[in-house]
């Protein structure tokens, strides 16, 4: 579908629009970018989540599209407030608590600078909350691409891959995080319960899932470096095995990566083994981990506050290449693609 | 809801942004006009709708809420086509037929000059279908906004109303339209069958509200008046009883609605006989008109091209009145608010 609707659209002039993360409507002055991203019950968050966590992880997944684009929070107190605009559609069930949503969506927006914009209600069978971003880019501000990684750029990621997919899969053996509070409490399934590392890392990895916060300083930091630094990137929603050849094909380059590489967090292979999973097919193909991943010069290295890792590099030939154990492996097939 | 977000809103400093069709986004140079609306299956359109109906109507629906602002379509070649870009999001059941969605909605937004964007696919059990327009206006346009309507002005409504919502009654008793094209046949609930005025009337409404087209050159005219002349309007989406107490409510005024002068499409009357049905009634709460209604100082025309119709007066008296039957009644209680 993605390729057939990227020929259709070439061929009105468009394709450059549908590549990245958000699209771009260059402007005099500045450049607008612009994102939209849904959030279903039953497919991307459970059913009876917390109105306020729904909230929280719209706002968050969409701010990761713009994190990967690299738009920089204005600094100014005059537009701090308005640097980004926000638009929300809701389509509920009767018994859904809009209070509790907008009051929840209201202070995430505060504390992100996004100011909600305006949207639409409709009911439905099934929850489903889509939000729009549109934020404005000064002049010079250069977005960071899908295109533009050069053979030779090393690879990185900008924080842990996999979690949030264990968090996933704790909550479909019945895991559930309870509120929005930072102190809301993570019940576990009865086989998890207690107070050990792997139930503290089955705990993390819930809130991960439930609760993921945008790279913002990092998107703003990548799309900041001079000319010949300029990095190419997107952010991990669907995994770094089908995100990560997208960047590729954008690009029209190979990658190798290095899977002893992939930042995993604190307990995670304990977690995994717990779950039966293993670790490096769910760092690969968990999905939903929403932390960046980009090609960067060799040499060049992001500030250590962002706790960024090396995971591989870019390659002339167009093949991507898992090295895992020592051995050359050929890519894991994950199916499935989506628009953008 | 609705007073409550805007209440804490306000508090924010943002309460302007929510009362219209479209949120503003004032730039320099221009203006940026956004809107964002949704198309459930099973709520707005039937559950088996053939997926190009669905992707004109989602078009149109949100051209609608341009129109309504006054949103001008570029007339210069160069621009043309980039006057307004869309963002679409799908969360589709496994059946949905994408390609034939895209086909034709690449087609309705090449008629439009509306260019695609970008946008999000995901799955769910309920057909949802979101559109973001963004629309460009240059320095020196002002929008058409649900303020400023002033007392003595003429109360007017850009086209029939009522024709939708019979539409829907009829959809609702089993009626069908078959495809996208404008020679697609509509199948009526057997009591309808025929070559009658009635059969004819029923599908006209079938296809009016399947179909809905934007007013966009009536809202580009309003937008044009000069300073002494701009009107305030909006479009009529819930039904003229639902939406014209927003008109009223955002400027501060009251309105006095002749139920006579009501614009009725042709046969209705006696559709609605024979869907057992007041005309009066539907055509004041049936909903899904998408035809502008606005506030002109009285003398002020528009040109007889666009077929409008005075219905009443903008009062100074925050009341709302209407007069049926020569008698002045009560405003129609319809329940049932939205969030823009």
């Amino acid at each position: 579908l993605i390729g057939w609707l990227r020929g259709s659209l070439q061929r009105g002039g468009k394709a450059d629009l549908l590549g990245d993360d958000a699209a771009l409507f260059p402007g005099s002055p500045g450049t607008m970018v612009a994102t939209v991203d849904s959030q279903v019950a039953g497919v991307h968050v459970p059913e009876d989540l917390d109105a306020g966590l729904l909230a929280a992880r719209l706002l968050h997944v969409n701010l990761s599209d713009l994190a990967a684009m690299g738009t920089a929070r204005s600094r100014s107190e005059e537009s701090a407030s308005t640097w980004c605009h926000a638009l929300v559609t809701l389509a509920t069930p009767e018994a859904f608590d809009h209070r509790h949503f907008f009051s929840v969506l209201l202070d995430e927006c505060a504390a992100a600078g996004v100011a909600l914009a305006g949207g639409d209600l409709a009911s439905s069978r099934t929850l489903t909350a889509t939000m729009t971003l549109m934020a404005h880019q000064p002049d010079g501000w250069r977005p960071v691409r899908r295109s533009g990684a050069r053979p030779g750029d090393a690879l990185w990621i900008g924080g842990t891959v996999g979690e949030s997919g264990a968090g996933l899969r704790l909550l479909r053996r019945g895991a559930r995080l309870t509120a929005h509070g930072e102190r809301a409490h993570v019940f576990l399934p009865p086989e998890l319960r207690g107070d050990g590392p792997v139930a503290d890392a089955a705990r993390r990895a819930v809130r991960r899932h439930l609760r993921p916060r945008a790279q913002l300083e990092l998107g703003a930091w990548l799309s900041s470096r001079p000319e010949g630094e300029h990095p190419a990137g997107l952010d991990l929603s669907d995994g770094a095995a089908r995100d990560l050849p997208r960047l590729a094909r954008e690009s029209g380059v190979g990658l190798e990566l290095d899977a002893a590489e992939l930042p995993l967090s604190e307990g995670f292979t304990e977690l995994c083994a717990a779950l039966e999973s293993d670790p490096i097919d769910l760092a690969l193909g968990g999905g939903e981990d929403y932390v960046l991943a980009f090609a960067l010069p060799e040499g060049v290295q992001p500030p250590t506050r962002f706790r960024c890792r090396r995971v591989g590099r870019v390659r002339r030939e167009k093949e991507l290449v898992l090295v895992r154990n020592g051995k050359r492996e050929a890519w894991p097939e994950m199916g499935w693609d989506h628009l953008g």
